[in-house]
């Protein structure tokens, strides 16, 4: 990501700010929750002309449900950010995230800008205090990138909240690449659907969710090529935010082949991830494709009691086995040999062949554990 | 109940097996899930021409995706009682409960089958002793009942799996009173959208949900005097369930008012009572109403940003107090005080005001606790 912008950002207790210096054209992704945070509400006013030059994220408030006033600070926070760039306020595109109906700090954000503006730079260091600077109860940073003659990086954060049609995530992609940005926008719609889109982890959205993706416009490329790449970026990412769910000690990948329609298999697997008793399953080591039968059963598509359902487990990447648990709609009795491979793997992937069509879908997500619980009866205390 | 049938239950370990005698018209609602219980399957079928003279209902085992043996199984269960009474197997009911995919263990239910009819009786240990027997991961036996000069008890099971259109719930209503058939069913309807469907433990539904309604016609009543009644022991016993979900400390009720339907006002209100940021929060005694706004959000209903949002406590039906949380879409600061009543209450209402129709609705759910993730990530080990 330091190839392409110069960013920094700091964090201090659960407050965090961060800059990213991008010039480009522009494309956005948002939220679908009706009460819209406005620092969401202000970036999907500011890039409608599809150019920006910078963006400014805040954690630990997510300037939601504050009204007038949160509107009027999103604009104040890209005006600090605008006046540096000699720009228009219009050209910032401004994102939050953390706890919601408590009005921003103002005061906190304008005294850290001039310190966190002066460092900005285009090393690995300051991205990494930028990702830094946007996590909430995210474990780790999250970075991919993509690189063929052109680049495409991006950072995100996620963590709890994370549902399809996005939740208190932010992700912030750039590249090199020239596309105007229209076809950004539907190049990212694209990328969003088959990755951000496709992970879970509490069923909730949120009320800030944002994946913007900006263009420098410094290098030709295909929109084929360029799509696939960011098609990859986008789903690097999501996987991450999957893995790193509060309190999360497995990811889960749920596959529906040969369903009646691509959309009917991302639905089913959708509502197999998001299954609170396929989630304790998993934190269980427990094999309990009962569970997956009956989410897949109450998901509303079309289902086939002839299917098969087999077990992959991964660990660091590698297989670590893999399992037949139903052929034909009948249990094999390999509850066993599955907890071991369970036990064993820090991904857990079911299979699920419908036998009905040629539809393909998966979702991601992770278990359900005591930390979840924890971190998310604790949050604001 | 023991006033209005004979019954009998054991429980050994994990398995139950109950009887019920009651000869009268019937009608069902039965779950949703595409992947439905042969035992499900069995008693639409037998409940089809509205009468029964009994039920016979097992636990341990849901006696699903299990196919052509597992409607064997379901039939030969009700050959058993069907051959007892002297009557056709199409005039019994059957109902199961437990985990998925395995067959039952049709040796340990015909060999346990005798001494339960031996000793049905219509006393009221007889009628908790079936209540035991149908009893899952249940804290508590679940009764209900309404005496006018027509009595109508009911019976239930429910904890987890609980979801408005149905989950591993099963119940079971008597009364005295006369309808036909088709009435019986109009009215269970009606009593179970407002109640059943009502209830939300963990977002999944069940391949085996059933309420069934029997009604002995003894007593004639008319119709608005028995539904009023109907509704008042579903509701009782679906807040039974919803207080007994998985390892929950408190109760949830979430009263949505003022929407522009009845319908959106439920829907808005089923969303946030569904939600695991909600449930862990109150678990937490956190009163984060942002994540009660977050919920509203995402549940597609209209809203306003104007709401009004309140928290009411009580404490074993008692109310231990009020505290206003947002009024006109402002948060008032209140949150410590909130924090004080839910710490010493059992049972948490949030009351949202959307101030945009006139469509009033209710959800009840449970709070998600670390016993609810050991409960369910050890179920079937």
């Amino acid at each position: 990501m330091h190839e392409l912008v110069k960013c920094n950002g700091i964090k201090e207790g659960k407050n965090g700010l961060g800059i990213v210096v991008c010039e480009g054209n522009v494309a956005g992704v948002f939220t679908q929750n009706r009460f819209k945070s406005p620092s969401v509400v202000v970036t999907e006013e500011h890039i409608k002309n599809g150019f920006i030059e910078g963006i400014i994220a805040n954690s630990g408030n997510a300037n939601a449900f504050t009204g007038r006033q949160g509107y009027e600070n999103a604009k104040r926070m890209c005006q600090l950010l605008a006046e540096k760039l000699k720009t228009d306020v219009e050209n910032i595109a401004v994102a939050s995230t953390g706890v919601i109906g408590i009005q921003l700090d103002m005061e906190w954000i304008e005294s850290r800008f001039e310190k966190v503006y002066a460092g900005l730079d285009n090393t690995e260091e300051k991205a990494m205090a930028f990702a830094k600077s946007i996590m909430t109860t995210d474990r780790f940073p999250k970075f991919a990138k993509y690189e063929e003659e052109f680049k495409i990086a991006g950072v995100c954060k996620g963590a709890g909240m994370i549902h399809p049609n996005m939740a208190t995530m932010l992700a912030f992609v750039f590249t090199d690449a020239r596309f105007e940005a229209v076809e950004l926008k539907e190049m990212l719609k694209n990328a969003v659907k088959y990755s951000f889109n496709t992970i879970s982890v509490d069923g909730d959205t949120s009320t800030n969710d944002m994946v913007l993706l900006v263009a420098k416009g410094e290098c030709e490329v295909s929109r084929d090529r360029f799509l696939k790449g960011l098609k990859e970026v986008c789903l690097n990412l999501a996987k991450q935010i999957a893995r790193d769910g509060e309190g999360a000690t497995k990811l889960i990948k749920v596959t529906v082949i040969n369903a009646k329609s691509e959309e009917e298999a991302f639905k089913g697997a959708r509502a197999v991830v998001s299954s609170n008793l396929v989630k304790t399953a998993v934190f269980g080591c427990d094999p309990n494709w009962g569970r997956i039968i009956a989410s897949l059963g109450y998901s509303e598509i079309e289902v086939n009691e002839e299917l098969d359902l087999k077990l992959l487990g991964y660990k660091d990447g590698c297989k670590v086995g893999e399992v037949e648990l139903v052929r034909n709609g009948v249990g094999l009795g390999n509850e066993g040999v599955a907890r071991e491979v369970m036990k064993e793997s820090d991904e857990i992937e079911f299979v699920i062949d419908l036998k009905l069509g040629n539809g393909n879908g998966y979702a991601y997500g992770c278990d359900l554990t005591y930390d979840y619980v924890r971190i998310n009866s604790e949050y604001t205390t």
